[in-house]
C-alpha cells in the first residue's frame, strides 16, 4: 500500500489528478460516474493541504502515509485567528489522498468601490478597513478533491463579497432593513404618487401598507450563506467547463461578524459549541435516512427523474420477483411510520432511498444528500443523474456570543464525519472540557492540541487488526479534520505564539486516547500514550 | 345577534347545513370558495355536539349563543375513559355554529372476521374482546362544520379497523416485524428455492439478504395512523358525491394502545404533555409559516398549480408596479434568510405565502396547511384550486407511559388552536398543575374541572369591550375545545362518578381566570369569579 502511495506521490505537488485506491460501489459517498472531461482539463487547483499548514513539499508527501495516518496541526508560530486550533488525517486507504479540506480565514467586509465593483473574488491582503469578518470552513470531499480544494480557496471569498454589496445594511443591526433599494443600493420607497426615489420612508406616515413584514440584519446575513453556498455550486458547475473539479464535498462554514456565529451546514459534517460543558448543537446532518422524505416527495413529483429504474417507495430489504402479490411493509414521502402494501411490478425496481445508517445511499452512489460539485455524478451504467436530489442550500445556525459570558473552555467544535462516526457529541465535550482544563489559559496552543487529541480518539491506533481505539472498538478509516475554536479571549490573537508549552499530560477517565505528542507538525503515532 | 342564531336555530337540530355568519375574505380559514353542490345534496351527517354531551335539543339550542358563550362540559355521570375531562366553547361570532368537533372513544382492536371483513367501519358496541384502545380527537372545521362533524365520527373507525388487519402482529410488541406476509396475512418469507410460502424465516440461516431493516411494532402503529388520515380525506372526497360535506377541518388525534400514546396532528391544533410541571410538546402546527419551505418548493416544482397569478417567491410586503427594477426582500423555497433581488414582471404576482403569525395566508384564502377535506377549495373569483397545497398527512409522536412515573397532576392537554392562541404552553402547564393540585386527587370531576378552568383562561369574560381576560388583553373570539386526559390512575375508571364533589376554588396568581362553576353541564358567565 505504501508503495503505490510513493509512485503517486511523484505527480502530487504538481496537481495531480486524483484517482481512487479503492472502488467500494454502493459504500462510499460519491462513487457513481463522474463523466465529463477529466484527465483532458487541467485541476483548477493543484492537490495540497490548506494554505495555513504552510506545508514544505516533503511535509505534503508524508501527510499522505495510509500506513501511518500522521496528524497534521498548525505549527507553532502560526497565527490562526482567535488562536483557532485544528487538526487533519488523512484515511486508513479508502482514498489516495485526503479528500477533506479546510479553510480559516480574516477577511474585511466593504461596499464594492468603482474598480471592483464588478471584479469578485478581488482580496487586498493588506487592507484592513471594512468589518471584520472570521470564517472557518471545513469541506469532506468525495470522488476526487477537486471541489473540496475549489469550496475550500473560494466559498469565503463569494461571502464575503455578497455581505459587502450590503455593507452600507450592516452598520445598523439593531433597526430593521429596508425593504426595497433603488438601483443604486440606497434603501427606496414609493411615495403614493408613484416612482419618486427618495430615502426609506418608513417614518413617513402617509404610506400605508396592508402588511409589511420587518426583517433583521440577521436574516439578511443568513440569506447571504445560503446563496453563496448556491453562487459556489454554480461556479463550480461553470468553470468545469474550462477545468477538471473532480468529484463533490459536503461543506460546513462558520462565520463570525458583529458578534454572531452563523454557522452554515450542507452535508454530513457537524458544528457544535461547548458551554460550560453543555453541548449546543450547531448543525443538522442532511443523509440519505435524514432527507428520505425530501428526495421521496422530489421523485414521487417528478418520476422522470427515476429513469424507470427506481422506486420512490422505500422497502426494509429488496424485493423478489417471486413476491409479487404479497404484502410487503413500506414507506412513502408522506409517511414516517411503515405500513403494508401489496407488491406490484413498480415496486420491483429498486428504492430511491436504501440502506441503513452510514450505508443508506440515494440511487445506490452518494451518501449525502447536501453539498458542492457533483454536477457529472451519474447512477452506475446509466444515464440517470443524481444531482436533481442534491442540494447545495445550507441549514443556518445563528449563535449570538454577547448573550453568554464565556470562559476560556468554551469552544466551537467543526469536524468532518470521520470525527463524529465515532466520537458522540457528549464524548467531544467531555474530551474537550477535561484536556482545555487541564491546560494553562494563555498557553497559546492549547487549542491546536485539543484539536489533535479530539482527532486521536476518533483515529486510534494502528494494531493488527486495524485502526483501533482504546476500547478496541475500530477507529475512523476516513479522513478526519478539526476545528477547535474558542469563544473568548480573543484578544489572545496578537500574541506572538511562542509562549512556553505548558500543557500537561491528561488520563481522561478509563481506556481513554489521552495524551497529546506536544508541538510537532505532525505527531506520529508512536507518540501517542495508550 | 342572538336573534340571528335563534332564527337559525329552527333548521339546526334536524341537520341543518351551515352558512356563515361573518365572511372575512383573506381573514379566516378556509373562506375561499367551495363550489360544488352544497345545498342541494343531503348532509352527511346532521349538525350537533359531541355524543358524550348528552345534549338535549335545549341546551343544545343553548350553546349556540354567540352573547353568552356558555361553556360545555361532560355531565356529572357521564363515564368518558381515563375520567378525561372535556370543556368546549363557541365562538363569539365568525361563524353561526361552532365548527370545532371532538370525540373520546373505548374500542377494541381486531382481526376482521369473516362476516365483517370486506365492511370496514363495522362496529359492535358490546364486544370488548380484542386489544382496548382509546381514542380522543380534536378537529376545527372551517368554512363550514361538515368536514370536522364526519372526521369525527369516523376517523377512530377507520383506525380501530386499520389495526385490525394487523391484529396479530401487535402481540408481541417487543419482537421486530415480518417484512413480508402472505395474501392471507401470515408472515412469509422466500426461500432461495422460490415462492414457497412458509412462516417467517428470520431464523432460518439459509436465507441472507444483503440488508434488512428491523421494523417496530410502534412504526407501523404510526403507518396506521398516518394512512388513516389519508383515508378518511379520500372518504370526504367519495362521500361529497353523495353527500353535503363542507368546508375543511384540521385533526388532532390521540390514540392509546399497549401501553403507548400516539399523537397524530395535521393542522394547528396542539397537545402537550404536562408531566411533573414540566411541558413535553407532543405536536407541531403546521401553517403557512411553518409549511412555507414545503408549499414554495411545491410551486417551483409545478407552477402550473400557481395558475399564473401567484408566485412562489415571498416578499415582506406587495410589490407596486413603480417598483420594477429596484431590488426587494426576498425568500424562496431554499431559504431562511433574506436577501435582495432586482424585481422583474413575474414577481409583480401575489406571492402564494402572504402575511404574518394568525394572518398568514396560503394563496390569499386558508391559514392552515394540513387538514381533511377542503377538496373543493378555490381561490376567491378563480379556478385555481388550493388542496394541491395542503396535506392531509399528520406528524406522528409516540410518548411510551411505561418509561416514566406518572401522577394524578400529570395530564395530556389537547386543545384547538382558540385555546393556545392567547394562553402559552407554559401558562396552560401553570395553571392546570395549580389547579388540579388543589383537587381530590380522587375527585372524578377533576379532569373537567381543569379543562372548564383552561377553557376560561383563554375565552375570558364579556365586557364592554369584547372578551377580556383579567390582564385586559383580549381573550380568543375563536371556537375552543380542550381535553384534559389524565396519564395514571385508569384503574379509577370503574367509579360511579358520583363522589362527593370536593374542588376547591383557586385563586392562581394575580389576575388569574381561575375559579370554576362547580357541576353544570353550562357553566354561564356570572359564575366566573374574577
Amino acid at each position: 500500500m505504501i508503495s503505490k502511495v510513493k509512485n503517486a506521490m511523484s505527480t502530487l505537488v504538481g496537481g495531480m489528478i486524483p484517482h481512487h485506491h479503492h472502488q467500494h460501489q454502493q459504500h462510499h459517498p460519491g462513487d457513481g460516474h463522474h463523466c465529463g472531461s477529466e484527465g483532458i482539463l487541467p485541476p483548477r487547483f493543484p492537490y495540497g493541504r490548506p494554505d495555513f499548514l504552510e506545508l514544505t513539499p516533503e511535509l505534503l508527501q508524508c501527510s499522505t502515509e495510509h500506513a501511518t495516518r500522521p496528524v497534521l496541526t498548525g505549527k507553532r508560530d502560526s497565527r490562526l485567528p482567535w488562536r483557532t486550533g485544528y487538526a487533519e488525517v488523512i484515511n486508513a486507504g479508502k482514498s489516495m489522498l485526503n479528500e477533506d479540506q479546510a479553510s480559516c480565514e480574516k477577511l474585511y467586509v466593504k461596499k464594492p468601490t468603482g474598480k471592483h465593483r464588478n471584479s469578485t473574488l478581488h482580496q487586498d491582503p493588506g487592507d484592513t478597513t471594512g468589518i471584520p469578518l472570521l470564517f472557518w470552513g471545513v469541506y469532506d470531499g468525495h470522488a476526487g478533491s477537486g471541489a473540496a480544494i475549489a469550496a475550500s480557496k473560494l466559498l469565503h471569498r463569494l461571502i464575503r463579497d455578497r455581505l459587502g454589496e450590503v455593507a452600507h445594511l450592516l452598520e445598523n443591526p439593531a433597526s430593521p432593513l429596508p425593504i426595497c433599494l433603488a438601483k443604486n443600493g440606497s434603501p427606496y420607497q414609493t411615495t403614493e404618487s408613484g416612482a419618486a426615489e427618495e430615502p426609506d420612508a418608513v417614518s413617513d406616515p402617509t404610506i400605508r401598507y396592508h402588511m409589511e413584514k420587518v426583517v433583521s440584519v440577521e436574516s439578511l446575513v443568513m440569506g447571504v450563506l445560503e446563496n453563496a453556498f448556491k453562487q459556489m455550486d454554480e461556479l463550480i458547475e461553470r468553470e468545469k467547463l474550462s477545468y477538471t473539479i473532480s468529484g463533490g464535498c459536503c461543506a460546513l462554514a462558520a462565520v463570525h461578524m458583529m458578534g454572531k456565529l452563523y454557522v452554515a451546514n450542507a452535508g454530513d459534517s457537524r458544528a457544535i459549541i461547548i458551554q460550560n460543558d453543555e453541548v449546543i448543537p450547531m448543525s443538522n446532518e442532511f443523509t440519505p435516512e435524514s432527507e428520505r422524505q425530501r428526495l421521496q416527495y422530489l421523485g414521487f413529483l417528478r418520476p422522470e427523474l427515476l429513469g424507470n429504474e427506481f422506486t420512490h417507495m422505500e422497502f426494509p430489504r429488496r424485493i423478489q420477483h417471486s413476491e409479487l402479490g404479497k404484502k410487503m411493509l413500506y414507506r412513502d414521502h408522506t409517511m414516517t411510520g411503515w405500513a403494508y402494501r401489496t407488491i406490484v411490478e413498480d415496486d420491483l425496481k429498486f428504492p430511491l432511498i436504501y440502506g441503513e445508517g452510514k450505508k443508506a445511499r440515494v440511487m445506490a452512489t452518494i451518501g449525502v444528500t447536501r453539498g458542492l460539485g457533483d454536477h457529472d455524478l451519474k447512477v452506475y451504467n446509466s444515464n440517470i443523474h443524481i444531482k436533481p436530489f442534491l442540494s447545495c442550500c445550507p441549514e443556518v445556525k445563528v449563535y449570538d456570543l454577547s448573550e453568554s459570558k464565556h470562559g476560556p473552555d468554551d469552544v466551537l467544535v467543526m469536524g468532518t464525519d470521520g470525527l463524529w462516526d465515532v466520537t458522540t457529541d457528549l464524548e467531544v465535550a467531555d474530551a474537550v472540557s477535561t484536556f482545555l482544563s487541564g491546560c494553562d489559559p494563555s498557553d497559546p496552543m492549547r487549542y491546536t492540541l485539543a484539536a489533535q487529541d479530539l482527532l486521536m480518539r476518533s483515529r486510534g491506533v494502528l494494531k493488527e487488526r486495524g485502526w483501533r481505539l482504546p476500547s478496541d472498538r475500530l477507529g475512523s478509516g476516513d479522513d478526519i479534520t478539526v476545528f477547535v475554536i474558542p469563544l473568548v479571549g480573543h484578544e489572545g490573537e496578537t500574541t506572538t505564539g511562542v509562549e512556553q508549552y505548558s500543557c500537561t499530560l491528561q488520563t481522561i477517565g478509563p481506556g481513554s486516547a489521552s495524551s497529546v505528542s506536544p508541538g510537532p507538525v505532525m505527531a506520529p503515532d508512536p507518540q501517542l500514550a495508550l
